[in-house]
């Protein structure tokens, strides 16, 4: 194969309890790479599309994340990268994570898969380095593993994979303001009160047994976040107005999507998750936000080829 | 019935990442019980053997469970106690819950079950802040609900099983001397990085997912406390090379029981859990430390008939 064709989903990253450890994959948005195999050395980024991100290699997070996976491979060539641009920079649901990661598993099945997906996340991780001068995996690991998954340890790096639930749906709102991941995190508070972090591991105790058993009430009630969500959703416009019209409308739960502006909330059915974007929509349109909306099934399978 | 006989089992909480919040039963150590019905109203606390505690019903752990019982109860008359005290007081071992998980669980087989589960934790709560000044649920949850439990919460409290991978044993040294719950809390610090709590909350959600996985690898690397053990483990002599030696001998992984002094691990299969018991055996002997120590499989069941 020396041309491949990729859909790179968006993510949301730690789902309220899990600040910086969970993340989920989205099947409703991502973008579309073409990632093919070049004779000469290096990788190249020829085009893209939708978005005005930077084409030098060293600047732009599918190249830096290639370059990595390229230092630790014997191949001999280089790739060329077209990426069509679907998930807006700084929305919060892993637009730098999406091209990282498409990119590196686009190049993987080029070379024959000689890297497994630990590996994977790992030069992903790079670009997400480039991206908000931290190397996060929460976002890159449900984008390379598909559905849910849990960054037990970041040294050593160890991701484990969640089942999802069948009827699982998310609902994602992207009010029309740029927050960077960068600034997000410069707000947060460095220490919590151990009846915080108490709650906080309780919770994500809670939601990775109710992801287990299947238990759509409990996965609800586990959605909670009191270490970052008091804080961070002072940035975000009618956050409580969308929350509790999301509760109203059915959802399980909600919280921000990743460092936001995003605002997401799980769902048991479409239907339901169909309602609760209904719900956020007419909170936004009344107090005069511009936004995008989503309703996706979470996706279990992470890149794929298309 | 006029009368039952019941096992209580000793616990292990927090088992490493989740402090105050998770804790397992165990079968080979636990208290045994007679409670019968009277006619007379109230608590009264007939015998004790083993220990020696208060029989004074107010000052009685099991004692105050029970009235917080007979206090939600349209039952008219009261009940008698003997307490074969099998587990000393201030183990680390959950001794003050197997006495007041086993008083209000048999009770409640007395009046026919009026009572879920969950009640009978917060009845069972009022020994253990009778105890410890604090109403902690991470012993009394595993004593009536059997297995591993998460406390996901306390307020409302939520307790969700956990399922045991069949092959999994403890093993649980208790070094002579006394550590006090209420005096091993006040050494905590009251705060704790956000860093700090990312790695326990990332550990925590590993230990449940391997739990629920039977993935014994990742039960054991997800046994991590960086919160509580590098602080209540100066108390404890000898703990680093109990641990390690633990490791050395096969265990997955292992830490502080409860509040301690004891120390647990965490075996695959009987074998092993035994090669753990004879290593912290040898460990203690040649610092010249008294000590009990135990071998169990972990009781899926919480308090039983006998």
């Amino acid at each position: 194969m020396e041309e491949i064709k990729v859909f790179c989903p968006a993510t949301i990253a730690n789902v309220s309890c899990g600040f910086d450890v969970l993340g989920l994959a989205l099947d409703a948005v991502g973008d579309v790479m073409i990632v093919r195999k070049t004779a000469k050395k290096g990788i190249k980024i020829t085009n893209i599309i939708g978005q005005d991100l930077p084409l030098a290699t060293e600047k732009n997070v599918a190249g830096v994340a290639g370059l990595a996976l390229l230092e630790k491979s014997d191949y001999s060539g280089g790739f060329e990268i077209e990426i069509d641009k679907r998930i807006k920079p700084g929305s919060g649901i892993g637009s730098s994570a999406a091209s990282s990661s498409g990119a590196v598993w686009a190049m993987n099945e080029l070379l024959g898969q000689p890297f497994s997906n630990l590996e994977l996340v790992q030069f992903a991780m790079q670009g997400e380095k480039l991206a908000s001068q931290v190397a996060h995996a929460d976002n890159v690991a449900p984008a390379i593993y598909g559905g849910f998954t849990l960054v037990r340890s970041y040294n050593p790096l160890d991701i484990v994979s969640i089942p999802t639930p069948d009827e699982l749906f998310a609902t994602v709102i992207h009010p029309q303001i740029e927050i960077k991941t960068s600034d997000s995190r410069k707000i947060l508070k460095t220490k919590l009160t151990l009846e915080t972090g108490i709650r906080q591991w309780g919770n994500l105790g809670g939601l990775i047994a109710g992801l287990f058993q299947e238990d759509y009430e409990l996965i609800g009630r586990s959605l909670e976040d009191h270490v970052v969500e008091p804080i961070r959703s002072i940035l975000i416009p009618g956050f409580d107005d969308i929350t509790s019209g999301a509760k109203q409308a059915g959802a399980l739960g909600s919280g921000i999507s990743g460092s936001g502006p995003s605002i997401f909330a799980l769902s048991q059915g479409e239907v339901t998750a169909e309602k609760v974007a209904e719900a956020m929509h007419q909170t936004y349109k009344s107090i005069g936000i511009d936004f995008d909306i989503h309703v996706s099934k979470v996706n279990t399978q992470g890149v794929k080829p298309l």
